[in-house]
Formats: structure tokens, sequence, C-alpha cells
């Protein structure tokens, strides 16, 4: 415990959202003078790029998490609440908390992510869960693993088939890792542990909208991710929406498929901060900022990460990406820190395109660096040692790296676990 | 996959509980001329042992479970099913499964284990959970850190007690093992996290009817026990049984106690297995089994680990852990080898007792060898190697290991994540 006395005449910074954003623009502010409360919903900032690991039984869910509260613990300036945002009130500069108290800022940090959304199917939500947060990944989990023991037990043959159809909606990096991924556990994983079914005739159907896979990649990324995918077995249907999600199974263009599992990785929506803040949004929902990230006429607000529509350099739209997340926390610490100070306002924010990462599988991955292009094993390398070092603290990279090994030479996923069944999947509730 | 059609007109064992028992009889009856399924509602076997460290956020999930079709992979003759046993019939020799599909055995195994049990008051069971499973660990979990983020945010004094009070009643090892953790948490990892709570002061009650902790153990490990969790700062109430658990706290003697988190390991419940042989049971639910641990009457069917009454050599009952469970199913191994080999049965099931152990903190334990008894920190070594050698695979040792190396040297818990929230536990449901 540190008293929170000694700062408590100093410039106020609340940040809402402890994602890479939120985390970002705390840890830039480390030694300013100013006190910081950062609120969360949840009590751990979650590295959302490994989610589908967990999804898929590779990864623990504490391999991937962090208590927030213990990431700042040094910094006694800063008070972590969980706590759910009701609203903003930006002309008293108060944000107003889930149990109706009240936060006074002096600098607001609006953090808040995105959703997935189902472009208005939500009733699509319980046949193809998203992925945003550790209980979808262990939803998505247990659906996975629990198709495999139904069709184990099923002596329907045309039942059986639909256990063993996994659909993936949407064909950008999590639906190609998610499809690659499933594609292993039933080619490589599993295949010995079952008796009356053969793991391998499960089929992975990846379906997408637009008309090649991974479209925010370069056009000879794409083409080899998606015979890389094939390589693994995976069915791919391009250029065709997916117009009806049901208990049954998939109806895309002409197509009706029976499947059991359908996952949902085509499309998110911005939290709904820009209602709270009555600022106009696009229509993903994303609060439309000015060139300093900052809410029109209000300059003490700022609003980043996936919350944020924001122009890149070229006009295209900065992507929903930990990289361009982190760029703006970095840019609004450094923008109150020059306030603070007196000093005239940062040029307007200029998002950094570092490059796309994806895989496919576990021995491969494609690296758009927009100048030169990477793919095959070494990207898988690059991509793996990447991700390792921006996991936090040691622990967690000696662990994952250890739960790789494990999945890389033994084809072993150590978190293979049906754990907290809720609705009627036809098996019963575990108690 | 292994196709079975190999083994069919063989002896067929069913085994319904994959517990140590169950497992352990399917280990020993490797080579054996039969063919086996093996049935259980979770798709995991879970080393139950650790589970207070799931509890208390030292451990994930993952490191003390493991799928179990998984650990039978290389055994072509076992099937493998996830299923809840409605009912047996024993005219029939047939189990009678959840979707009303009925299994045929020659010899039938039970071993399905027991729940936590609250005497007549199953009311209670909201708000003093019990420790039996994974969910009910992430349960307790979520609770426990749910009240220092809770206590965070009150400004009420009285409230902010409660919050901070945390009652485990029952002083069995499990108890023992949930105060002596949770009063490190408090004291070691959590001080530095928080600004407006000195999570030091937090109060951890341990209440039990019985005059002393550990009443399974020699009364002067007893004593020292009870030093030693004193020397945690847990309070430690004797003799007093529990009339009471609400919303609000614990009635105990004539005391009533605020407390928000309440852990019950008080008692235990054998699973209905009695019921469905229609044979007789002892006051805690267990079949009153023969010396060879077969039903009366039905030579075909055992009943092991803590689903049967046994008594040990000097009359007492064989207690519910797992080295005696493991021992029956080495033992029902046995006699049905030597059935299929026509010979005559084994004498009577001889329960060796190897010790009892229990772990005060993270530094000292006490075991009871019987003839000699250890406590303190050479305990507490080997009470951790021992868990370790008794951990399935080398992936978890591993795991383990690093986890409590962290715990260890930087009073680090690598699990503290609040996730699953269902309840209205007064934080909003994270979405």
């Amino acid at each position: 415990m540190a008293t929170q006395d000694a700062f408590s005449d100093r410039h106020h910074v609340v940040v809402v959202g402890a994602g890479f954003g939120g985390l970002e623009a705390v840890h830039r502010l480390a030694g300013a003078p100013v006190r910081i409360t950062i609120v969360d919903r949840r009590n751990h900032h979650l590295f959302q790029p490994l989610l589908y690991q967990v999804a898929t039984a590779s990864l623990a869910t504490s391999e991937i998490a962090w208590p927030i509260r213990h990431l700042l613990r040094k910094r006694p300036e800063i008070t972590t609440l969980l706590a759910s945002v009701n609203d903003i009130d930006p002309e008293a500069r108060r944000v107003i908390l889930d149990d109706g108290s009240t936060l006074a800022y002096d600098s607001l940090i609006v953090a808040t992510g995105a959703r997935h959304a189902y472009f208005g199917h939500d009733d699509w939500e319980p046949f193809a869960p998203g992925l945003k947060t550790l209980e979808d990944a262990t939803t998505i989990r247990r659906r996975i693993l629990l198709a495999f023991e139904k069709a184990e037990r099923e002596t329907d043959a045309l039942k059986q088939a639909a256990l063993l159809t996994f659909v993936i909606i949407g064909a950008g990096p999590t639906g190609v890792e998610l499809a690659g991924t499933i594609a292993e556990l039933a080619g490589s994983t599993l295949p010995e542990d079952f008796r009356n079914i053969d793991t391998r005739r499960a089929r992975v159907v990846l379906i997408e909208a637009a008309p090649r896979v991974l479209g925010g990649f370069a056009p000879d990324l794409s083409a080899y991710a998606h015979r890389a995918l094939e390589g693994l077995g995976v069915e791919i249907f391009l250029g065709q929406p997916v117009s009806q999600c049901t208990a049954e199974g998939v109806v895309y263009g002409d197509t009706t498929l029976a499947a059991a599992t359908i996952i949902w990785a085509a499309g998110v929506q911005a939290s709904p901060a820009a209602g709270w803040l009555d600022a106009p949004a696009d229509r993903a929902g994303r609060v439309k900022v000015e060139p300093d990230l900052t809410v029109p006429g209000r300059p003490e607000i700022f609003v980043i990460g996936d919350t944020a529509s924001v122009a890149a350099p070229d006009g295209s739209p900065v992507p929903g990406i930990a990289p361009a997340a982190k760029q703006q926390g970095q840019y609004v610490a450094k923008a109150i820190r020059l306030r603070l100070r007196g000093e005239r306002g940062l040029p307007a924010f200029r998002y950094k395109h570092a490059g796309s990462l994806a895989t496919i599988g576990k021995r491969l991955a494609v690296i758009d660096f927009g100048l030169f292009k990477l793919r095959g094993a070494l990207a898988w390398w690059l991509w793996g040692l990447a991700h390792i070092y921006f996991l936090i603290g040691v622990r967690n990279r000696v662990s994952v790296a250890l739960s790789w090994l494990w999945v890389h030479t033994r084809d072993q996923r150590s978190s293979r676990l049906i754990t907290q069944g809720r609705e009627n999947e036809g098996l019963p509730k575990p108690r």
C-alpha cells in the first residue's frame, strides 16, 4: 500500500482501458508531474495477439494475461480500479462508474477497445462466438474439444460429419490463425486419442466475403497464405458472405453447410465511447478524433486504439492492431507532458506501419513490412521471437516458450481442458 | 484412431471415473487380456492435492489437469468416453449413460469420488463454495481476488472490513493449506499493488468444529501447524461448529463474523453410486464394500476410492486420499487379472498408510509417517518434491516448478485472473 496523499494536488490523468494503448500511455507518463487513475472492467491486461492459441488449447489463460495493478505496482502515483464506465460527463470533466461514483479528471484518455460485431446479426452470436476476451477463448476451446468428444460418441453418420466440421468466418489474421491451428489440432494432436473417429477427416472451412485471404497484406502474401492453408487441409471459400448462422450450420452464397462449430472472426465494433462523449463516430462506432487524437472541442479528452478513427499518412485508416494503439498511447503521453510544461501542442499524430504478421499453423508465417516481404519458416521464427519479446515478464516468456516447444516437438497442447460449460451443449454440465 | 475390432471379443472392463483410483486400475490392467471403456463426465484427470493452489492463484488450471484420452492414447484397447452415468443395472450388467445409451460390462469399477457436503445445509453452498473441481477453484480464486478489488473501492469502513475478512470452515489439510496461502497472498503478494487498503490487515479466520487442526495427524503435528498458522496471522477458532452461512458472513458458537468470502472445507459426500447399485452405504454415502472391494452379492462390481467405505487393518476407515484410491485401483486390477486366469481370489484388501502431508504456507509443512514425524522446512521440501514427482508429464513438472520458483523467490503468483464471473458479485459482469 502506498498512500496517495503525496500526489493529491497533481494534474489528474484518468485512463479508461488497460489494453495496449492505455497501458502504453501510462508507461510513457512515468516521471511526469501527474497522478493517474486507470480503470478497467477486467483485472487483467490481455495479450490479444495470442488469444487464438488459448482458443486452440496451445496456451493457458494465465500465460497471456497479467493483473493490471501488479504491472503498475512500482508507480505509487497510479491507482488501479476494477470498474466499468457507465458514462462520461465532459462538461463536468467526470467519468461515471458502474456504482454511480464519479472520477474527476484533468486529462482523460479513452482506450476502451472493440468487440466483435455481427453487422446487424447479433442473433448469430450464440452460434458463432467471437474472440476478444479470455472467456471467449475458453468458450471456443470448449466447443472445439466438445465437438470431437460428441463425434466420438455419435453413431449417426450425418450428425458425426457436422460435429467434425469447423467453420471460421472471416479470413483476416485471426481467422487464418484459427483455421490453421484447428487443422493441426485435428491432423496432428488428436488422431491417436480417439477410437471411433478419425480426427484427420475433420473439415476446417474458412469463409471470407472479400476476394482473398489476409486482405490487409500484399497480394502475393495472400496467395502464399492461401496455398499454405490448403496444404494444411483447410477449405477456403472466398467472395461469399455468410447469410445465416444457426445451431445447424451456416449458409454462404448458395451453399448450406452443416457444422456444429462456427467461429466468428469477421468484424469488430468499437466500444460505446462515442455515445458517452456525444462525439462523431464512423460506421464501426469509432470516435472521429482530431489529428492530435483529441475529441473535437474537448482538447482534454484523448481517444486512442480501436476506439479511435484516425487516418494514416497515406489516407488509409490506421489499423486496429497493437502497435498502432501503442504509438497512439505514446503520442498522447507526450502531448500531456508538453501541455503541463505550457508548451505548444505536438504536430499531428502520424502512424508508422511497422509491418503486418500472420501465422499459418505452426511452422509458416507471412510478414508484410511494406518495403519487403517475408514468408515461410523464417517468418514464423521472427513472428515467434517477436511475440515472446512483447510478452510481459520473464515468467510468461519462459512459460510460453515451453508450451510452444511441446506443441512443436511433440504435437502436445497443454491446455486441452473443457471447463465452464454453461449452455445446453448436448453433454452433461460437469459438476 | 485405433480400431477397436481387434479387441471386441475380450473381457470388457468398464471404469467409471478417471480420478486417482480409476486411472490406477486402468494403468495396472496394461497387457491384461481385456478391453476397457473409461467413462468420466470431465475430459480431464485432475490432480486434486494441488487444487487449492489454483484457488489461490499460484497455479494455472492446465498445470494440474490432463485430458484423459491423451493419457491413455498409447493403449488401443481403451476407449475413453466423455459422459455422465445416470444409473447402473447390475442384473443386466449395464451402465446407463446420460443420453440413454448403455454400456455392457463384464467387470465394472466404480470410482466416482466425492463432492463437498454441507451436512443438511445445502443452502450454504452459494455463500461458502467448496473445492473439488477446476470450476470450484476458479470460483474461489475469483471471489478472493474480487474481495480485495471491492475493498479498494469501498469507502464504508465496516463494509471494507467484511471484504477483507476471509473465513475457511474446516481445518483438515485443505482448510489449513487454503488459510496459510490466503494469509501469504494478503501479507506478501498483494500489499504493493493496492493504494487505498493495506492488504496485510486482512483477517484470515479458520473455524473448526473439532478440538484441533489437522485432526487426522499426530497431536504434536497439530500443535505445530497451529502455531505455524498463527505465525502467518491466521486466527483459529476450534470446537466451534458453524451454525449459519449467509451473504453477510458466518455464525459460529456465539460469534457473528461479517465476512464477504467464505470457503467450505469441512466435509464430503460420496457420489450417488450406492443408489445406482442399490447397495448398503455409510452416513457419507459411501458403498460398504466386501473385504475384496466388491459390492455384496455382485462379485463383478468393484467400488474404490472416495466412493467406497473400507476399514484399514486397525479398524479405522481408510482415508479419502489419493494414495488410498491408488492402492485400491491396483488391488482391483490384480483381482481382475487373477479371475481371468481362473485363479482363486486375492486376500482381502489391506490399506498401507504411507503418511499424511499438509503444507502451511510456502515454507513449512508437516508429514506424519506414523513411525516418525517431520515438520518445518525439510518437510516442505519433501512435500514439494513428492507433488512434482506425482504430477503427470515433464511439461507439467517443469511448469509447476517454475510457478513455485516465482512464488517463492518473488512472491508473484502467476494466475491472478478474475474470470468467468456469473453471479451478481457487486461488480460488472466483464464482457
